[in-house]
């Protein structure tokens, strides 16, 4: 399960690009809610991580938490304040 | 973290609305890659909760599943296949 940890944070990065580059004009399509949580939540599991020295937990959500702060500053930039 | 693992899943719920009720016409903008692996993921987590009689992941998990392919469904609805 390490390798689903911390592949899986890389799931985001299709959504990422998609925000940034080729469908910026659908940013206020992203809910800023859902994505300000997800970064939120990263930051505790990666927390919860290191005190219980779990790699798979703290490394997949450390990269997470990075790739879901940039979807929260996509989402701002390109859209503003959304729900 | 058993509370953050359960109501974590909920942070989608916004994004959900997004899609199907307010910002349809923005659909093209979502990543159908990224919530497709998302769901997937879920799934493997579920699994992996159960096997380990973890219920914070398992019950987590399973909700966001169901959310996650909620979205695989949305978008392919309002956007048809993209990536």
């Amino acid at each position: 399960m390490i390798v689903v940890g911390v592949v899986g944070p890389f799931a985001t990065l299709p959504q990422i690009f998609k925000l940034y580059v080729s469908h910026s004009q659908h940013a206020p399509g992203q809910s800023l809610t859902t994505w300000a949580l997800y970064a939120l939540l990263s930051v505790l599991w990666f927390i919860y991580g290191i005190l219980e020295k779990k790699s798979a937990i703290w490394l997949g959500n450390g990269i997470s938490g990075i790739l879901n702060f940039l979807m929260v500053v996509g989402i701002l930039l390109q859209a503003g304040l959304t729900f």
